[in-house]
């Protein structure tokens, strides 16, 4: 057949345009569209909603970077959260620290879930790893009804869209804060800053009034928005820029190194007025 | 009329796709297929071979980048000369150094120059500028005439198809150390890593052989293909690394920063493995 192109609007009036070899599953869940398509230039590939969640080619910058910068900065994490991310790559990456006991993934749409086991095994293939502990369930309440139980929380979700509207909220951090133990850290995607910036500005506001320590720091997604992303994390103990280079063990990787760890978080003067920092 | 919508393919299967409100100019120059738009997302563009070379809005980081770290690195430069770059950015970066008393714009394409003046003023505004030297020439050919001429050369090309393709050969990098003064220093845009992985390695390696002191470093440009961009710097006698804090003199910036200088060569891992660091 003819040539397919799959076309995001990541604003109003850009967009990235990606040639689709097929389409492997489309369905309307319970949440949200799901479409998995195969394409050349990236391999398999999830949207949700139309955007594009992850990639094979790509989906290693996002997951390492969201990953091993807060478990590095943790001298000892060994019980952490994932809120979505139900592709599984934030899960892969973290168990990969070993000391890590516990890592349990909530995630609002089954669906995911299911779909990225199917078609995404590079990413979702640790899902099933004994350490492992899958819920489908909504993070905002497994979070409102977590104390002190998690060393290191991840918020791997969507856009303030759909199911994750309550992810961008102060209440919501308050309640992550709570859910960490005392030493806890908390990281969160927090899109771009070329198209996002009051989200940005918001959200880095917000953290910073619950914990003590907060700061931005970025990586490349080709895939995503302007290709430059955002991360912000929330600490209550741990400064991610105070990390003794001895804490620092070999993982293998593709996108971060410890020399990363630290440049991730040298902003863009315009990335830093932002956050008025 | 109806939406118009200009799509960059930046590779085989992927690209970008911009909304137009209107064209400015279009015509075939000598060298290249010129277009100017007016964009609702980027303000007005300028692509070349249909490929996006600047933007008003996102222009700063490229010209900022290529031109600062070279700049800063060297202690006192004083005549720059600039190969390409005919929409004047570099040269409007160049010029905020007090140090410089002599800026050499050589682009090849005087159209570039003229409709830059026209419809990018807030970029092309600075080639009146008395210590500005306009030349419409053959860059390669103006580098091959001069001798233990410049502090700094900074190639601002496109890329190696069309009239830039000499200006990507080993023997224009080995001019350019000829034309450089005995400590001068040269930066050359190389490309993304994700797409051009094969270039960047085989410019690394050449001007490795040629230049003592060599790095690259990279800076997010949202509207250039994966957003993630390199540049390759070759310097006689100065490290960019080893620049000292006291050389740092407050500019007018919107990326650059002198943390962001240093941050700025701290590499993803796979680009390392491109150039064998």
């Amino acid at each position: 057949m003819s040539e397919l192109w799959f076309t995001e609007k990541q604003t109003e009036h850009f967009g990235i345009t990606i040639r689709v070899n097929q389409t492997l599953h489309t369905e309307q869940t319970e949440f949200q569209k799901l479409d998995m398509v195969e394409t050349e230039e990236w391999g398999n590939m999830l949207l949700l909603d139309g955007m594009v969640m992850t990639t094979v080619r790509d989906e290693f910058v996002y997951h390492e970077m969201v990953s091993h910068v807060p478990l590095f900065t943790h001298p000892h994490p060994e019980k952490i959260l994932v809120v979505g991310g139900g592709d599984g790559g934030v899960i892969r990456e973290v168990i990969k620290h070993p000391s890590v006991q516990k890592a349990v993934l909530v995630d609002i749409d089954g669906k995911v879930i299911e779909y990225s086991k199917k078609f995404l095994p590079e990413i979702a293939g640790k899902l099933d790893d004994p350490r492992v502990n899958v819920q489908v369930d909504d993070g905002f309440m497994h979070i409102a009804n977590s104390e002190n139980e998690y060393d290191v929380i991840i918020v791997d979700s969507t856009e303030p869209v759909g199911p994750a509207v309550n992810l961008f909220t102060k209440g919501f951090y308050a309640g992550i804060a709570k859910a960490l133990k005392e030493d806890g850290i908390f990281v969160a995607q927090t899109d771009n800053p070329w198209f996002k910036a009051d989200l940005i500005q918001n959200v880095f506001r917000d953290v910073k009034e619950i914990f003590p320590i907060t700061h931005l720091y970025t990586a490349n997604i080709p895939t995503y928005p302007s290709g430059l992303w955002t991360f912000t994390i929330g600490s209550k103990k741990y400064d991610p820029l105070k990390v003794d280079e001895s804490r620092f063990t070999e993982l293998e990787t593709k996108y971060y190194t410890k020399e990363l760890h630290f440049a991730a978080f040298v902003l863009p003067k315009f990335v830093k007025d932002i956050i008025g920092e």
